[in-house]
């Protein structure tokens, strides 16, 4: 089953994934979830979204317990955040028909769509929209690099993007939705355990920095004339790591562009995006605000504008208390943890009772190609989700 | 005249010009170089390295005034910077016709090709080619972004690839070479004089730092677990401006890439080019080795590797003083003053007499759309070519 979706998408040069939404890497992907389902038997559909569901049982009987995660990456990600929890899935159900376990509730696969927001700079867009989180206008809207709009990606894949929206029917119809996913820290590294549950998702959003300056010829301007926002932006980025480290937060600039870009050009634009995490809002709001503050000021010095905007912001989640002591107790006393990345299972824990499995990380690394799990803790993993899935369909 | 020339390669939304070398507005520029030839009965050629010429008079007659500039442009440059010299030309031709002057020496008019580098890295490739500074093998390989090398954007443009190499013959027609340009500075902008003459070109180099760190999730990474290198590279783009200030030399980090640049991700890689120019070469090689200690030093606290290439490099360019001081006294005392910015009369300085005129800029600022000068500024420009011109060639 790994052995056919390990190849989809993977970069040669980096040995890392460019699984983006609705690209062909996106396809080859949905084509194999399709496959995985119809080799089962399982009851095979895409919702309104682009969400793919794989059921065993009548879908519309109600209080089903959904499991599933999500195939695309980030750029040059690992093989397991997301595909561990969809390929963990299909072999918990393999599991329990050796268990000849009979749930009287039905079972679902799902694999959510654009979780990582790689592509379109929203992530979980597919739980979002399913949820209401986002608007159909909202959506259709967003573009990526290429100035491709969502809309036209998704039409362009053969999903109709007017069909996309809010789709409560379908949230209704489930009782509980549990994630397995790859552990993304190293909590259970120094543990004994191969399997965790989450408690909660740490709040977090993305802030794009816009630095303005002024272009003009490297060689020939004196440094006393110059309005650099390259400065600007190194003097942002020290301060980021700093705020972050007095807060015990997380926040970090990954991803920058440059106008002009030419070597002996001083850039006119410097544009960074601000990634920012902490345990509750008020510490988070706090960072955020002191880094902008940093930015400004240092700005005022380099004669450098600084506009500051929000692009994302996801509320602290706190997974349903009694799902989570539930999982707990089904795994003889896994160890309880909190997380800073965001999930589908994170939205949709303001619609339906939600819940997260992790697997042991022995690196803690995560969106890069270095991303690992052994085989035994990913087999520990499928364990542990048959045995909730069966605890909970079964009860 | 200008008026031909102004929408060439102009992007509407920055009001910037995107001229490279051996693309459709590079070809466009070409045809109007040839019209301009062609209307006023020069005779036109194009060279083995697809430099274009205008001849007034015997071409093989030996010891001409030749004179000149070059059309492509940085990216998002001004109309300026390289057509003023052009445009300057003709003008000054259509002047000396006024003045019925009839040079005994040969005049011409060129236009060297790929002055700026902004599409395959390396400045003057024009005039580095013929002057045997650049070797055809080193100028086949050299790739643009999308990995087009030189030889095949030649090719594609109608150009012979295989023709390109040193072109002594030529070069050994010539016996002075005068390069009209804005001023990239603004050390005209507060004297009484509207032209100035170059004495020297600051050497410069454009250097390239690899800062490699590890990929990894920026939402669960613990910050003393990252090797982040955009840390080290903002921490070396403050170290580079601090030893520039305190040398008073130049350094620029203009352009910057980075791996996987992802929002939610620590990059794996960032690359900065570093643009340094200093008044002698022994402060700038201090300059620069100062950077990169910096670099070093924070790469060792954040776990970052730091690997610096030069890409290239210019020694001193001191113009031939006989030439400077004739022309400094053909203009009734106008100001000698060096600059910072690489030009083709450098280059070729090593092979014949060269010198530069430079014509005022209000505010100094080059390669941006706001670079400027005035009508009148521009109109001395041409005045004090021709009567450079006249004065050379009816020696």
């Amino acid at each position: 089953m790994w052995r056919d979706l390990l190849p989809i998408g993977r970069n040669a040069a980096t040995r890392g994934y460019r699984r983006y939404a609705w690209t062909g890497a996106d396809a080859d992907c949905r084509a194999w979830f399709r496959a995985q389902a119809q080799s089962r038997g399982l009851t095979y559909e895409t919702d309104r979204n682009g969400n793919q569901w794989a059921w065993l049982g009548d879908p519309a009987a109600g209080d089903a317990v959904v499991t599933g995660s999500h195939l695309d990456s980030v750029p040059d990600g690992g093989a397991f955040d997301g595909p561990l929890g969809i390929v963990s899935s299909f072999a918990a159900l393999d599991e329990l028909r050796t268990r000849a376990a009979r749930p009287p509730r039905p079972l679902a696969i799902v694999n959510f769509g654009d979780e990582e927001g790689a592509r379109f700079g929203l992530a979980c867009v597919g739980s979002r929209l399913a949820s209401g989180a986002l608007g159909a206008a909202q959506a259709h809207a967003l573009r990526d690099a290429d100035g491709v709009t969502l809309a036209g990606a998704m039409e362009h894949a053969g999903h109709d993007p007017e069909a996309i929206g809010p789709d409560p029917e379908r949230l209704a119809r489930i009782g509980a939705f549990v994630e397995l996913h790859v552990e993304q820290g190293r909590a259970l590294a120094g543990t004994d355990h191969a399997v965790g549950v989450a408690s909660a998702i740490w709040p977090h959003g993305r802030w794009r920095f816009d630095f303005h300056g002024e272009a003009n010829h490297a060689g020939t301007t004196r440094l006393e004339d110059r309005r650099d926002p390259m400065l600007t932006y190194a003097g942002t980025v020290l301060a980021a790591r700093e705020r972050a480290r007095l807060a015990g937060a997380l926040a970090t600039f990954g991803k920058v562009s440059v106008e002009p870009n030419g070597v002996n050009a001083i850039a006119s634009l410097v544009r960074g995006w601000l990634d920012s995490r902490a345990a509750d809002e008020d510490t988070l709001a706090e960072v955020v605000a002191g880094i902008e503050r940093a930015a400004v000021e240092r700005g005022a010095g380099d004669g450098v504008r600084v506009r500051v905007t929000r692009e994302s912001f996801t509320p602290v989640v706190e997974f349903a208390h009694g799902l989570r002591d539930e999982l707990a107790k089904l795994l003889g006393g896994a160890p309880v943890l909190p997380t800073g990345a965001g999930h589908d299972a994170g939205i949709l824990s303001a619609s339906l009772p939600t819940a997260m499995l992790f697997v042991r990380n022995p690196t803690g690394v995560s969106h890069s190609p270095a991303e690992s799990a052994t085989e035994d803790d990913c087999l520990a993993g499928v364990t542990a989700l048959a045995d909730v899935l069966e605890g909970l369909a079964c009860r």
